[in-house]
């Protein structure tokens, strides 16, 4: 027997790897001899780092940059160097691990400060590690900066009118002037990026990244305002030099700009996160060769069927005919159009009635989704 | 697909039944054109009486009867017409209905005066509504008066020196100077008895009844001391009557003596209760035309495989090498034994972290029950 598993992370009990692990020991009870292959899976947002990095063989990379607020923050990203695009050595990011909102007090978030330079550094940390192909997420972003941060670490000049570099943060670009390139670090140019965006806001206006996400990193209405129209200055300014720079783009407002910057100035598409986790593990190879597709995430629900993880696993498995079975910490009531999207069955891991921090801790959870597991595993022997 | 339904009550959320046809409901979704067959499951303890008396499409029976106390009872048992004990017009009761300890107030619990006098009443009013064949389950009782009080109600004369009927409880046998039977209901010789019976306790002794039951019951020590004597007077009294009357005979002791007096005064076996229902509700004989069976019980755990219900199930199903499937409102950590007793796979329905009250709810758990069979139907549908 074949079983390929490939589960999301059941955030705050176990990791992507940690369950599909024990849902091998839970197959391995009844099918000692299963060819058994645990893959990662993630959705490009929290945890993504970790399952991608671990799940590849790769190297978690412990890095001091500059975080949100100009202090030095501590970021971890990962290097693999066997990834689907062809040769390149590949580095894992999420920009929260630079510039994340939770890096942030509630009382001290301002976007007009906060700075996405520490992603910059992790990028230019990766190139001189031989990276030259990227996996970015960029989810929860404490910022509003227009990525200009991470440019200027790219050697990017945001120049106000004296030839200085701006300062961080949006209020920077109220001084902006110009945008230079001279000092881009040369392998940029050879670097290519797949940015994990799951937004569709564009950098300015009514659905642009200050309106919609500026109340919740500590915009006031006047600061949102403003930011729009310095936003919409360095989208212009850009334009001159960069033709293609479209601050209309869908995703352009993703992570305070951090989309435009990507779009503009760097080989970058926006794609959803669960599309370059698939891809970039190759799943769809695995997949080929199983008998059974496992899949599951912390909680099953309607909001699984639009786009998550266990369904783009499911979508690539039904393309093959393969049977897909989810696991996951718990189902709602309306999990069973789950079913519709291609999972066979589900299973919820619980055993009996736990307070919430029981059933979630991380001993409990991999025993019961062994347990779990296993049970599915013995009706499948008694079918056969 | 034919598919045999026999599940034990998830007791404080669902009957036997309901959660037969619940398991049905799941299944349905699944194959809609499934042969399922639910029948009644029970141990012989509580709950046996209706899901007996439902499941063989029988009546249920309200009768004021003399309480544990002498005072009126509202008590119920069923009376069923297709029985496999031949042509007899079968009668279902649970002693507790009439002499359960749970009639009785903790303060008022007194074995000296607690009778089984209702019990008798149960029995004549089946027979006079046609019942010659009894199922009795005679857990949870009151009573230690040797079961003098139910000889009582079926005419048996146990009298003291002046030849008046004795007083009830166990206090009453203190006076007993001889035992009659011209006035017992004709109908009783005809009559037959199968008692369900799970413990092995005797009469008198170390092991008997007033000692190992007595306290429970609101017995004192010197109390226990005395029961034993007049019990020990009271078997030696019946034995000159009845030769084959044994105190030593296991289950004597159970529900206060009254195991002793139905095989003494009666055609009685005593049995387990599980033996009964699964014989009397002829349940091999659908098991032997299913293709899978389906058992379960509210909480499967080690103690299950001690002879418990659904491992009776079980045991009957791989006879005929059928596939066994249980579900249950729980499980424990140990409840991988029941794997090795013949149940094939089994899953707890619980489907996200509730409180134990959400998780009994009658509805709650039969939606859960539904949903979780549904999903494990779908797989077996997918591995068909």
């Amino acid at each position: 027997m074949d079983v390929v598993i490939a589960i999301d992370s059941l955030k705050g009990s176990l990791t992507s790897l940690e369950a599909g692990n024990a849902i091998s020991d839970g197959i391995k009870k009844v099918f000692e001899d299963a060819n058994v292959i645990v893959r990662p899976l993630a959705d490009g947002g929290e945890g993504t780092v970790e399952a991608l990095t671990l799940g590849m063989n790769g190297t978690l990379k412990h890095v001091s940059v500059t975080g949100p607020l100009g202090k030095p923050v501590d970021a971890v990203y990962g290097i693999m160097d066997k990834v689907s695009s062809g040769q390149k050595r590949t580095a894992v990011i999420e920009m929260s691990a630079a510039a994340g909102i939770t890096l942030v007090e509630e009382s001290e978030r301002n976007p007009l400060v906060t700075t996405t330079y520490g992603v910059g550094e992790l990028i230019v940390d990766a190139i001189r590690n031989g990276c030259h192909h990227f996996i970015i997420g960029i989810g929860g972003s404490a910022t509003n900066d227009g990525g200009i941060g991470m440019l200027q670490a790219l050697g990017f000049g945001f120049l106000d009118k004296d030839g200085r570099q701006i300062p961080y943060g949006a209020g920077g670009i109220e001084s902006l002037d110009k945008i230079t390139d001279e000092y881009v670090i040369p392998e940029l140019k050879e670097c290519t990026f797949r940015i994990a965006c799951d937004v569709t806001n564009t950098l300015c206006g009514e659905q642009g990244c200050s309106a919609i996400f500026g109340p919740q990193k500590g915009a006031t209405p006047s600061m949102i305002m403003q930011m729009d129209k310095w936003l919409r200055y360095y989208a212009a300014l850009a334009r001159e030099k960069y033709p293609t720079a479209n601050m209309n783009h869908a995703g352009t407002g993703a992570a305070g700009g951090l989309g435009f910057a990507f779009l503009t100035f760097t080989n970058a598409v926006l794609e959803s996160g669960i599309k370059i986790v698939l891809e970039e593990t190759n799943l769809e190879e695995y997949i080929k060769e199983a008998d059974i597709v496992i899949t599951g995430e912390g909680r099953l629900d309607s909001q699984t069927v639009m786009g998550k993880a266990p369904i783009g696993v499911a979508n690539i498995a039904k393309k093959y005919n393969k049977k897909v079975i989810a696991f996951s910490g718990c189902v709602t009531e309306d999990a069973v159009v789950c079913n519709e999207a291609g999972i066979d069955a589900f299973f919820p891991i619980l055993r009996r009635v736990v307070s919430l921090p029981d059933a979630m801790d991380h001993d409990i959870a991999k025993s019961n989704m062994t347990k779990t597991v296993e049970q599915v595993f013995r009706l499948i022997k008694t079918l056969q």
